[in-house]
């Protein structure tokens, strides 16, 4: 559904990020590499480099997400450029203006980016094929179709503490069927070739034919878990859920929830992940959330890191900035 | 009502923005050769110019508007200045704090201008009234009154097609009687001194002795649209409306939406234009929205200068900026 | 309950404030002095110092309160720090995630201040007991409790007009039994020493054993005003009242408002205080809360001073930055 050519310029230079769909390994390196250098900004004296000063970024929020906001909003002001929020609820579309109105009108002042959440899959991809040719797109979620950004974190913290991708097995477990989440890193892991994707969920929550995107699916938790170098875990996405695809909070914690008694069963020193907000005790044991294999607070941290990247590559394009190089020297100077 | 003096200082220079009236030709002209360098300054490599940096510019909206708050946050950063935005629901005011007391612990903290938007014509001219003599305010629309920020951007949109105002023709088509723009626009027509401005409406929506203003009155479309150069289509208030003031939208498009039928009346090179948002289909076919004479996006790109050229001229002051000049310089330096 | 080391560092500097209790005179008065030089940045061409640039504040208020948010947001964007406002009610902690993981994630996000406002006591000091050690927490009002910035800028105010402490004889008039404000002054005003406080309202607004924070309880106004340096008024906290604690209105301020005739029984260079919003014709009259005796608005802009005072010393910890003298030159710098 999404063309490759969508996401990248005629240079093969990163435009729009709406999907892990479409890029090769060697792309999605590019971006971990790029978020290295923004992955250490905070160690210096001022976390900010001018890299995007003058730019204008817009969240356009059309589902409420103060968390997934948040992170683009700090990126983006760490990076300089000034921030737009807009409240789709609040905003002239309410007056009857058409949402492609509404972009142009945004693009006719100036902006540089539309950051997007929606809560139909395609919305961002859709906004990208209609915005002018300096506007870069970036998906923050869309339905139960992707969120890039938040697989790509994932992959950073993955490299962070793994090293290489290949030979690593890496399960996810939880509501597979309903997740953005899911979908973009089993693209991601697969691409960056992984060398095994499990699946973990009860029959309920798993889509049709998803052995397709090259996974193995999982009934049985304890199975999947042994040889586990990475294990992540879904949040429960309680609000998503319609009718009686569970049987009970309990019933998922004593099958799916990650337990001390589970854990064994992975290799001693795999990771455990969770893109938040938590729901202790019903998918995760808080002595696990908090213990010394989570690595969950790290994936907030650089989720910062690889907005930034993402970013100041799509952005800087127009200013023929090389980011790894640079920053450091940038960096220096606004000391 | 509004006198000239409060919106000029001693000196003879704008202080207060809040309404065309009171407005030599030499100011309106002034405010236009002002925002003439900021119309550019998106096309440099950092958008923004430190003019008012250090300066505190709250948006005190009383009525919802994310489009126009936009704009104005957006001059408002360009130029480098801290925004407030104060939602007046959630504010003090409904613990029982009467508006002058509101706004004077707002100077006390040393903000130095009120964008004010209000539902009750005189808003923001009853607050100039009562502010320091260091703060400036501009009227962002005061309920059917004035909205003399949009007025200058279209009279900076209609200059940059069509050089001189002497000579031009002007229609203004649609709800005049509740409409703040068409006020604020004939008063700039016309101290500007274009040839003729035609005001077209079913006589519902012509405001009585609407002639005084110095307008020709059409109820006849394609009457007024003979000769015209310059063609501002109004939105159709609905919000506004009250009662049976119209048939209904299919009988108001089909005797006064703009087609491409009708357009065919006016000069070939009329331009067309629209405060926005559009009811495409109601007061303007598509086809013309988006049509080689539309200038309606323009008009949004210039509200940014003209709203840029204001701040900076009212607050410039205090600096003795004389930003024309001086922008490509600061800009250049901030590179 | 507040112990006197969470409060401040290893080195004895200030890490949070969170209470007036647990300060000795010579950390007010440091926190005074350091006030000193912002209370004149508004005077320079450019408000902004970049003590605090890169650093990220967040407005944490589980209580909504656009004035208390626009001070702290003022203050933190004149020392040129990030800010980010999280309205509580939308954000992840309605999806269940627990209060503490979302502050573990604004930490990992590497914020660098919270400024709490909660409706329940002890709010702010369960959340700094809780932080990173490189997070700083700032109490901007908790329950019944505390709200020490308002006290310290009250104390600031007060040194501004009466340059000694020792000798004053302060009263404080009004809903002693809800006010966090007078809770925060009285602790202020005998660690600064001053001769006497006494606290004036009827018996059902005066908290049982309040003279065991040093203070002499009077029911009847006139009596308490003879010989006052300093009077404050409270706001009668309308929204806090249950039941009848009060007769009416007009009852209170017959006995408790403050006329011109009862302001003639305190001294005749008296100054008259109130933290605001004011209820006219309430707890004050008109006449006197804009009269000469008045610094009413002078505290609202003394507040900002103590803001950026308080936030730069707690972040400046790590910049050891000594502001009182660095201002000047910084902000010379950066004209």
């Amino acid at each position: 559904m999404i063309s490759k050519n969508i996401q990248l310029d005629e240079q093969g230079r990163l435009k729009h990020f709406l999907s892990i769909e479409g890029f090769k390994r060697q792309h999605l390196i590019s971006i971990l590499d790029a978020a290295e250098p923004f992955a250490n900004v905070h160690e210096q004296a001022v976390k900010k480099v001018p890299l995007l000063r003058g730019k204008t970024i817009v969240n356009l929020f059309f589902e409420a997400s103060t968390r997934t906001r948040t992170t683009f909003e700090l990126a983006a002001k760490r990076l300089s450029a000034d921030v737009l929020n807009i409240n789709i609820n609040t905003s002239a579309t309410s007056k009857g203006e058409s949402l492609l109105d509404m972009l142009h009108n945004l693009e006719a002042m100036h902006c540089d980016m539309f950051i997007v959440r929606h809560n139909q899959s395609g919305a961002a991809h859709l906004i990208a094929q209609h915005v002018s040719p300096h506007i870069s797109v970036i998906n923050a979620g869309d339905g139960c179709h992707s969120h890039p950004s938040q697989a790509m974190l994932d992959m950073f913290t993955i490299r962070r503490h793994k090293k290489e991708f290949a030979n690593l097995i890496v399960i996810i477990v939880g509501d597979i069927l309903h997740s953005r989440v899911a979908r973009s890193q089993i693209h991601a892991l697969n691409t960056l070739g992984v060398s095994e994707v499990r699946v973990v969920a009860p029959k309920t929550l798993i889509p049709t034919q998803i052995e397709t995107l090259g996974v193995h699916v999982y009934h049985d938790m304890q199975s999947a878990l042994i040889g586990a170098d990475v294990i992540i875990m879904l949040r429960l996405q309680k609000e998503r859920m319609q009718g009686a695809l569970l049987p009970s909070e309990d019933e998922y914690y004593h099958q799916y929830g990650l337990t001390e008694q589970k854990l064994a069963y992975a290799k001693p020193d795999a990771i455990v992940m969770h893109p938040g907000p938590i729901n202790r005790g019903v998918e995760i044991a808080s002595s696990i959330a908090d213990g010394p294999q989570s690595v969950i607070l790290e994936q907030v941290t650089n989720g910062i890191a690889i907005r930034m990247a993402v970013m100041s590559q799509t952005l800087g394009r127009s200013l023929n900035i090389k980011p790894p190089k640079q920053i450091t020297a940038i960096a220096e100077e606004s000391h």
